[in-house]
């Protein structure tokens, strides 16, 4: 697949130090040309689930080609592997520990690759910061053309992740609170097509926390400024928000006391 | 007026959630080449007032052409409309809510047009986020040279917004603090201008929360370290602001507490 | 030199204000087709050490002819110079506050030039902020190529910062925790090098706060989880962690209560 020339960063680095930026001098070093793209780089230190789902709910935004570094990398230094991944429209590269399982699972026809070839590395290898020294160059050279395959074999047993995923049991579709966004949205892990098909046009009631919420609305201004309701968010998953206010205000409370707990639908009687 | 390519974004998304990057690959897949530059991901949710100043802080930097995205849009999915809006300078682009009332204000030959023409939209518009499904892909046909007045109608009611405005009574200048920055320095709503023709050359006594300050100086080293001043800033209003301090520490008190408070301003005597 | 055509920015603007998109701005009406790249806004105000530190970081990463700006500027408006500095390497913009000493202190050959040509700077010079007036055209100037010897006098005597640097008394060797990072590793000023000259290849003792942590690890996966331990971070110097932890955490304090703080190896007997 030919790149894009678009490489982005998804970490849990934070923006307080220098080390996106120093992965940046790093790709730009090799590949002046490069557009690079910062996604995200609050990923909580070390939440693998959480860069999972943020690399897998931007990529068809991107065009065609487009490389996804994701550094979010408790193993750094140890036995895990460097990996690069080619699916039918992107590439991803970065630590094989989960964070690209959503992607491989989902194309099954992607290939895996063991980043193995130092001359893609910087020539030194720290045992702190894969990031700069294996996923930056890497990343660079590929969005130079270089073919993935010269940089490692294949390899057909990467690591998992677990994702947590709604399930139905007797009348009731439970999912979880899995992420809550800048404007205290709770979003769950139940997508519009779970609830369609557990619905089957009837109306659903929802129970997250304290809260109890009849129906899904359209937008936010279906009900009255203030109140609370439950919608499709930008990403076709079901959240609770507050017209023009926050659902974590709302319930006063905090991200940590929500994400994470049970949200359940069932049928309207 | 032929565009410069550079499309600014300003939002309330902040910068923990993917939707900024979203917004980047959708402009990306359109324009490879249009460059994005991030102005502020941190405007309060739906703080309209405080988004539209920070629009308008900018553009005066920018070269003739550069498009300006701003999505502060507490009403998407209900009856506002999508805008664009092209004056003798710039472009603009977001919801019909008041966020560019004072650009279209100080420009009445600007033409505001709805976005009505779906085929600068994506495919499928949500009702949750139109940065991704409208803003963004309007802003990137326009970077590619695309008339504005293909996209739809032009209006003549674009929503207004009321600006906080300094006013004299008696002997008195009567401001507000409308924004506290970085360093703690509290940015009124008094121009220079309004000063100098408010003054006539004499010294100014200005009051604001607990704080008494004869006279403007010229720069923070006027004054001892620790001590507060007032000075002009950058864009020109009077501020308040404590010589390698912050006036918000030196008064004790947090932004929220002296956002929308009154600044007087009266004649020494 | 020839330029990469890449800037810089390192500032203590913060991301919440428009100023760092206004010094953006300002370099692409000059040079449109310079390349951008945002090191670090959350220098904590006024922070030059800091400061100092990460410009000195990142330089090895950047392609050469990289121009680096760096605004930490608690005296602009007063007498401090503005300057341009030429290194073997790189270029640096800022004013002459020390910000550069670490810099021109490495590479004594490096020009300093006295920012003094005003057609290189906006037309309207204020006295609050010269990353805008000054420093953003200088930078973008001299990513179109011009010479900075055309921009002002040398000077001879730039000023300059006292670096804390570890020191050797008895059997003991002396260092300060200069930084804490996005994962709460605590990083010291004690350079591998330092190490490796004071110990001669015996096992440390390193004491800090109130952790003792024996022998300095190659990665953080050395330790069992949650355990804290003594390694080379990414910049070759001593720090403390806490395997897929925070070293913060684990001693239950905040980086204002370790910052500065003694640490201190001694041969393990």
């Amino acid at each position: 697949m030919k790149t894009s020339g678009i490489i982005t960063l998804t970490t849990d680095f934070g923006l307080h130090d220098p080390y996106v930026a120093i992965m940046k001098g790093v790709i730009l070093s090799i590949n002046p040309e490069a557009k690079i793209v910062d996604v995200c780089h609050y990923v909580p230190p070390g939440a693998l689930l959480h860069a999972a789902t943020v690399v897998k709910d931007i990529i068809n935004y991107f065009p065609r080609g487009t490389i996804n570094v994701a550094v979010v990398d408790p193993g750094v230094g140890g036995q895990r592997r460097p990996i690069v991944i080619e699916t039918e429209h992107h590439f991803f590269v970065g630590p094989d520990n989960g964070i690209f399982w959503p992607i491989i699972e989902e194309d099954r026809s992607s290939s895996v690759i063991h980043l193995e070839e130092k001359k893609y590395f910087l020539p030194h290898i720290s045992n702190t910061f894969h990031g700069r020294d294996i996923f930056a160059p890497v990343a660079a050279y590929i969005s130079l053309g270089i073919d993935i395959r010269k940089m490692g074999a294949v390899i057909r047993d990467p690591v998992t992740l677990s994702m947590p995923r709604p399930k139905i049991k007797g009348d009731v579709l439970y999912g979880e609170i899995v992420r809550v966004d800048n404007f205290g949205n709770l979003i769950s892990n139940i997508h519009r097509n779970d609830m369609e098909a557990f619905l089957q046009s009837e109306t659903p009631v929802i129970n997250t926390g304290e809260l109890i919420i009849e129906d899904v609305r359209n937008a936010y201004t279906d009900v009255p400024r203030g109140e609370p309701l439950a919608l499709y968010g930008s990403s076709n998953r079901l959240e609770i928000a507050v017209r023009e206010g926050s659902a974590l205000d709302y319930l006063g409370i905090t991200a940590d006391d929500i994400v994470g707990t049970k949200i359940t639908v069932s049928k309207h009687c």
